[in-house]
């Protein structure tokens, strides 16, 4: 099955993959707790506005993980100091869905919300996930690893995965049966301390 | 089971109930496609701000029902222009969550949105239906009759509605088992012509 | 002239005056730090949804004044975490104009805002001014005593304010030449610390 | 003086231009009602986020321009049904100021807003302009041009504008004392028939 880009978030790990038809020459390049989604150095030019953007940043409030340029405004509202839920909330329903062929969602999560945030109950590490669609905007704490993805599995569902170090969530997502993998994140710790890591195929 | 306060949308028709334990002594009283809920005459007095608002709204471009203040702010965003998905969202995301001792979550829907408005898919009426709770904001198209409550059913999910007619349907809510049945509405229509009934027990 | 409703917001003291020729019998009433504005016990029965609101609400990360029910949903996102220009702001976007026979604007103020809040430049207590008009949004930082009123000076102004303590504020914006004074309220102080009065005239 | 990027808002005639100090290798490219803000082939290559962008788009119900990502999104949700004002507010608060070393506003215009639009007063097209800045955001009708600038000037403020067709409009905004002009647009008319054209010096 063919899911396009996905997300999935816990409260202490999450993971971001670019799966693509339409543009596969990409890769995940990490700098300072910052992941940028961005075309190969041999990849085809393009006019595409989708193809480069931030998919991990790491703040002192949470980890967010998302599909495009949302994930700057919800980091920096997160610094400022929403919820999590309002920071993701805001950003989606005011950038939309990517209006392209297909009218792609946004998707999005937070990972190690700090405990003290008032929009997840959780008594340690929370976690947020969240997409807008053209028909829908759904944003909504989690506790066990959860999934949201631009086609097919469009609103979260839970899904399975045992990694719980960076690296490992990157490969594994990688590795997942969804098609047409085109590289990935990880994300790993709480509010304060994250490990991040990228995986680009062999 | 005590749901609480509850709305069903479907993409003609729609209802809003009051269920309460602790404030029963209201009433569902219609104006001019306006249905407002307030205390009855024997009422005792009582500070608290979520007692009397306008639980449905007829407009131009669809008839809005919900538990609370911000059912007025998501009617005048739909007649300014606002596609039904945001018109819903926005208020949501800002009035939040009651401020009470149960965080009640405000619940809203949209019945007979206009087959042109962007965000709902349907080539006749259309429906969206919405939820914000401390750990949620959540706003969907619907396309078969949906229920979201304030406690325990506090996600969108399908609901066996049989009645059709706006007095039929007023009275169907109220009579269902859910506990603590205190006033009722229904709207039945499209945008543009929507016909709204109230009910308030024998 | 008569400007209607209107706030003062400086820094460190911030005052709320009801005017009104269509419904002067209101009074301010003082409970813990919130100010309601509510109908005299003589005043006569009105279905006016603008009569009564909280005109002044205390909170630990500043002191919200305003002319309407987005006092309310202004200071619960000051205390999610909302920098206070966006406390405003998103409210005020959402609540809109009052659908009234004169669009009446809402306006709005924090007064004594944390240092720490990242959308006001002071190095001590700040203060943020708002507006929503029919035809703009006004939200900015202000470091003087500013005024914004429903009618005639409905953008900030700067605003002749004598007085540093509650009652003397509340006293002295009551007394102003603007038209039609019903009832007043003043705060002072900063973060974590204020002082609230009314004044309702002799 | 140098008052960074700016754009100029009349109800029939709008402009944007680039002016840069860092980066002025950049050139203003127009296709098909759109202009893009691009590097110059020559140009340094960077990782600067705020190079490239669509600093005008011309839609059914208005003509936008700005200086950054956020023109895409206020044209979006004209095109989806919000009101000018609410076009321009929404997206401004979700995205912000610039997280450069300059705190840089962003700014942004609608022109030629179609008579109807609830949120301007005009008989004929109407204009928005707006900003948002980390102290303020601020958005409003105007009826004659009205400038607002990235720096200095950065609040709206009237503008000495002659011209009244495309060309000369970029023309003349590209010609003024403001410092470092580096390229500039300009659009003409209103909703349902804009002229666009852009200048980049000889």
């Amino acid at each position: 099955m063919y899911v396009g880009r996905f997300v999935v978030v816990s409260p202490e790990v999450g993971a971001y993959r670019v799966s693509s038809r339409s543009f596969p020459n990409r890769q995940a390049v990490q700098r300072d707790g910052t992941v940028t989604v961005e075309p190969t150095p041999d990849a085809p030019e393009t006019d595409n506005p989708y193809i480069s953007y931030n998919g991990v940043r790491v703040t002192e409030r949470g980890a967010v993980v998302g599909n495009g340029s949302h994930v700057d405004p919800i980091a920096e509202k997160l610094e400022l100091g929403y919820p999590a839920r309002d920071a993701i909330a805001e950003p989606l329903l005011s950038l939309d869905f990517e209006k392209d062929d297909y009218d792609t969602p946004r998707v999005a999560g937070i990972v190690g919300v700090d405990a003290a945030d008032p929009t997840t109950n959780a008594d340690g590490p929370g976690a947020v996930i969240g997409t807008v669609r053209r028909d829908a905007l759904l944003v909504e704490e989690v506790t066990e690893p959860t999934l949201v993805a631009t086609y097919e599995e469009n609103s979260p569902t839970a899904f399975d995965l045992a990694a719980t170090d960076a690296s490992d969530v990157a490969r594994e997502v990688y590795d997942h049966e969804y098609e047409h993998a085109v590289c990935s994140a990880g994300v790993a710790g709480s509010a304060g301390e994250f490990d991040v890591a990228v995986y680009n195929g062999e």
